[in-house]
């Protein structure tokens, strides 16, 4: 009855919230590392939502589920169609087969969950 | 009480038949990535099983766990003996070392799922 | 309410003991893999607790959550400190970038369980 | 003296080519995945350019030479910048760490020899 | 004029034997590999030629080319026919996608070299 | 005659050096990944030996060459004693099997290399 795979999106949003202050106090390269996710995702030659279907088309294809879950999040916030997130779904099953097609269920789930909250 | 990998394997089940419609109707790779599968798998000078069981082998060493669920139940339609199973482990565990055994668990008990379903 | 991912390291753990007899009947290379694994893992010009911690930072990098749980453990049996798994952290971060700080969430939780069990 | 990155860069061209008619004749999973490459790629929500460059972003993170080759390539026949280049391996930095900085610098130097060419 | 793929494998043999002694000499985890090894690849319920392939569409999905040219050897030598290969080659593109058929180049080169040599 | 794989070992130096100018001027990133650096391997609660050594060990098991050759290097300058690397390369084998063993083999050239040079 209850949905696992949303039970471990909604978990990856709460472990995520939940670690930050202990990455902030205790892990020395998280300060460096935020810098760079800033500079990694600024709007420049390429605009903010395209870098972050990059790096969910990245995500997919490396089987990073707490990734695909953020970085979609994010790219939903830059106002990504539902075209364009199918559309990085399909440059990511091109790059890594049926792998990929696999673990692009997980975004698919994740992005009808997002679209109804 | 309740096992959470015997929940993620029935999970990775249904997703896997839930989003079936999206992918047919909004990924415009799918239908070409299902006539590759077809190809890939079809009995030809390695016959069906021995590809799936191959399939199998590469998704404990890369850590693909609904992989895992469709080749193994694949794998066993096509009659695949639990001997057979446990030695696509072993080539697994020799090309991936500790960490593909760990994966070989999920193998072992969707094994178990299965047999006794 | 309850915690997914403190669930998912319990039941981690409740896999490998449950498997075990499993693999050292049936899975030809696993008295090997033992053995293997005794060599890598003794003291000798590094200790037992380096190693284990450089398998952790391995387990971050490659995303193997089962094998985070066990290293860590293993590492907090040979009296790791918090210091040393946060910067064990940071060298996963600095080779592995934001997916390693996304999968390091995983041993952030299992430390804080772990402590507190 | 001679640049052996160039060499490969160069050598992954030519085989490349070389390999194509083994591949059409012998490798039934080829013309499947012909197709799929051509959906995966076609300007649609997402222009091709775009996707090639997603495609780039993925091959640095996952150090496919190979790949990052070709979709380099086809990125700059679609009349990519340098900044976008440059933004690309931003982002897979971000996502893969030092490990995509130093795969990067495959990309960097095939983009002065494509440059020159 | 020179093939440099020809030359990678051609060295990767040549490394292969030439670091033999090291690891037999200095590094402890390699009797206990090279016992699993033997234990992974010898004939039971699946044959030995099986178990090669099996290790060699790992490879190509891993990217790993040392394993590549050492499991198409061992794969020859135990008389599997080019359709087999090339069928392994369609289960490695199967599961990984565009970046397993560039890494299959090197097997379809390699297969040729061994065959004229 | 020309052993390649110290062309490769020597090149990959070479190829560091060469784009690091391109790497300041025009990736955005590549000045908080060398604030992120510093962080990470500074001695602390571990030394930095320890850390070079813990990211050789990954390096091998991700097959990462250019990592291989940097962070040797690192461990060499931090006075790593041959016993050391040897011990580095068991926990690689355990982690990640037969593959980090073929690809330790890149290791053990690169120590012989180092140490004449």
């Amino acid at each position: 009855m209850t949905d696992l795979t949303e039970q471990k999106i909604l978990q990856s949003i709460q472990d995520r919230k939940a670690t930050f202050s202990d990455f902030k106090k205790k892990v020395s390269t998280f300060t460096p590392l935020l810098e760079l996710e800033k500079q990694a995702f600024k709007t420049s030659a390429l605009d903010h939502k395209t870098k972050e279907l990059m790096a969910l088309s990245i995500s997919i294809v490396t089987k990073c589920e707490p990734c695909m879950e953020w970085h979609l999040h994010q790219a939903l916030q830059a106002n990504a169609s539902d075209e364009e997130i199918y559309e990085t779904i399909d440059v990511a099953i091109e790059m890594g087969g049926g792998q990929a097609a696999a673990y692009a269920r997980y975004v698919i789930k994740a992005l009808h969950l997002f679209r109804t909250a």
